[in-house]
């Protein structure tokens, strides 16, 4: 393993280029040409930016983008080094992670969407949250709105994760996003009233009011999200995803922001904010919440399901207090609530960062296997979706679908056609591929074999 | 402290009394007459059954009588004392039990009902179980019926408790009684169904039937339970708390369960049984469940909230394998859920017996707190319900209870009127007297407080 003492690097200050465009680009070069090989170490960001005369920022930030298209490869403490495209998963990092025994059919690569990764978490910090947890005496009353240390501290992560101008008060504990979704419903869906769904998007959405007596209303969407002009003006609630459509992956412009909220107000409804994967965007910051554009029309709803684990059972509404008291009372009614320890483990984990860290280290994990998928699919179909989140659009023709789907489970790959998250017929096919639980070992291999696929039935 | 070595207590083998009631009584009358003293250690089962060469189980059922009736004081493995009736609670089991801290208003004695003691838990259990939780990673895709480990030592603690001969195929781990309904709801009821609930009866079940669009029926309770006579042909579901009214108190006769399935059966009805709090027996055994009786035609609901702490989150649901199944497929479809690590811990809890032994610890605990309320309001107004559960039944004219509740608030006592349980307008007029989460020094400063209460306005 050579290390470059100097790289035979030299960034222009007169370019229209960003300094830091510039050195990924030339990194990217050297590796592509050889002058950088896999496995070798890069100089420390400090040494390169002393070097080369700029500043660190500089450095880290190209060494993070290349880090997160998969040209390298980071061990917390023992540097930066050139990644091998075709090697194993990485091991774990010293002593602070231990992988997760390995799922149940070990042969199959599970390419559909939904599912974080939950094999690399910090089992030191998960233990110590659970220990602190237990250190309290069971509850006698559980708080409807959720524990108001967990609510404090939930308030403060959207503060900074999210920019939202939110306190305590606007925060009540959930379960999850189907919990926030039966809340809304509860509170704001009377048997018969109609609610809008994104269509293709949720179904958990769709049947969650269903359930409770709504009468549920496809609201079509587009590549940048849900199409406001001709949303129908008799909706209580409309159901969107504008940080990362689900499945399509647009994310909603500013302006039609501005016009959905008009449309709120005009026609007294709630929007519903799913800000389910808001914290994975790979490219540039996310916009911010349609709550804070308007608190009065907006409920958002959150959840630890894709940053933490879909089995914690942690999410959480935000709203008005005003909203918020009668959500608490009518969960009350219903015995519904959010179990006390959990509360107190995940209070810990915000509490102590450990959540902030995880999300980090997932942020540039789900980056790297974005960019495999888009490596090696996009030379044979149409990606549609922002560089956010847990999954990609791949457009194919429709009648090549469920051909696909059916050879590639053949070959062990699982995949989710568009059909599915649609309410009637589908007027977008092709598959939408989650690379949230499979590793990025599994996501190139079942890439790879799609792609395959997809040639051959051109 | 004086220990008696020999007590001068003969028992008769010719007497048509069994030799326990005997032994009980003649210790009942010693600790009336002074001849057993408060505060004196008793002989241990085995020294007495020598004397008295009866054996020790006759010993040892007649002490737990006398304990469960508030007459003696024990203390694990230091032996058996007479009570003092006046004195404070009793210190902390040495080592195995640390106390809560109190409650937040502390100068108010809480005698509504719902709410369990959770302040003498088994620390030690109770953190050993969250570590052991903690040491398994997070899950990734939470199962419908909830974790299999947890099915199989829940079927086993139903066989054990409750004589069900279930197994883990007829379970499915809820989060409470207010889940397990909702999922009832949603498999059993459409929108417009007629739903019966007991009348009085438990309000959640009310609100839970509504919330999913049904229609509620009250259906008359007398003091044995609900009244089969007169059913409506058209309900869909029953709710009924046939182990324990809630609240009057009644246990449903053997001859009216059958009679209830036979309407199930001629109206194709399913008759949901809530077994809330039929742990706690203290005189005889509970009659076996109603689901024992006909499986096809009960979905039996429990709970932990009662056993252990309200705020764990987690319940069971038995019933056929057919209709677990179809209550999974709508658990997933809208995305509900109970937390992993929590069905980890109580799994825990159930492997090791911690339940048990808690179950047996509470279960003396409240005999103890019931005897009081009948030894303090059973002379100034008749009290219902059978010897378990958490709560009793004390009957008063109508006009009496709003003043009696509002003079009992201005000292301190909170009190629950019948009229909170009832549909429509109430027929049985008095207090439900919870006596779960007072102390038993608090039940009876609460109970002289209200018997005084009632004296003044006769």
């Amino acid at each position: 393993m050579r290390t470059h003492v100097d790289l035979p690097v030299s960034l222009s200050r007169d370019s229209a280029e960003p300094l830091t465009a510039q050195l990924a680009g030339w990194l990217r070069r050297a590796m592509l040409d050889g002058t950088l090989a896999s496995g070798e170490r890069l100089p420390s960001t400090r040494a390169l930016a002393a070097q080369l005369a700029v500043s660190r920022t500089v450095v880290t930030e190209a060494y993070q983008q290349l880090y997160a298209e998969g040209w390298l490869d980071g061990r917390h403490g023992s540097g930066t080094f050139v990644a091998d495209m075709e090697q194993a998963p990485r091991p774990p990092e010293r002593g602070a992670y231990v992988p997760a025994p390995p799922p149940p059919p070990a042969d199959v690569i599970n390419l559909t969407p939904g599912d974080p990764w939950v094999r690399d978490y910090d089992a030191a910090a998960w233990k110590r949250a659970w220990r602190r947890a237990a250190e309290l005496p069971p509850g006698d009353s559980p708080d409807p709105y959720g524990l108001p240390r967990l609510r404090e501290l939930l308030a403060d992560h959207l503060r900074r994760a999210r920019g939202m101008a939110v306190g305590p008060e606007n925060i009540l504990v959930t379960r999850g996003t189907g919990n926030g979704l039966d809340l809304c419903a509860l509170a704001l869906l009377a048997p018969g009233a109609r609610a809008g769904v994104e269509d293709p998007g949720y179904r958990v959405a769709r049947t969650v009011f269903a359930a409770r007596g709504a009468e549920v209303v496809p609201c079509p969407v587009d590549e940048d999200g849900v199409i406001v002009d001709g949303l129908p003006g008799d909706l209580r609630v409309l159901y969107t995803t504008p940080a990362h459509q689900y499945p399509l992956g647009g994310r909603l412009p500013i302006p039609r922001r501005e016009r959905l909220l008009a449309w709120a107000r005009a026609t007294d409804a709630t929007v519903v904010e799913d800000d389910y994967d808001a914290e994975f965007r790979y490219d540039v910051a996310p916009l911010p919440a349609l709550y804070g554009l308007d608190p009065s029309r907006v409920v958002l709803l959150g959840t630890l399901s894709k940053i933490l684990a879909p089995d914690v059972g942690v999410g959480w509404l935000v709203g008005e207090p005003g909203l918020l008291a009668r959500i608490a009372g009518l969960r009350e009614a219903v015995g519904d609530r959010t179990s006390g320890p959990v509360q107190q483990a995940v209070a810990t984990l915000l509490e102590r960062g450990d959540l902030d860290r995880h999300l980090r280290r997932m942020r540039l994990e789900y980056a790297r296997r974005r960019a495999a998928v888009v490596e090696l699919l996009g030379p044979v179909c149409r990606l549609r979706g922002d560089t956010a989140g847990l999954h990609v659009l791949a457009e194919l023709p429709a009648d090549m679908v469920p051909a696909v789907v059916e050879r590639a489970a053949a070959r062990g790959v699982l995949l989710d056609s568009t059909r599915r998250h649609h309410h009637g017929e589908p007027r977008l096919h092709g598959l939408v591929i989650g690379y949230g639980s499979a590793s990025l070992t599994d996501v190139r291999r079942g890439c790879r074999i799609l792609a395959g696929l997809i040639r051959e039935a051109r």
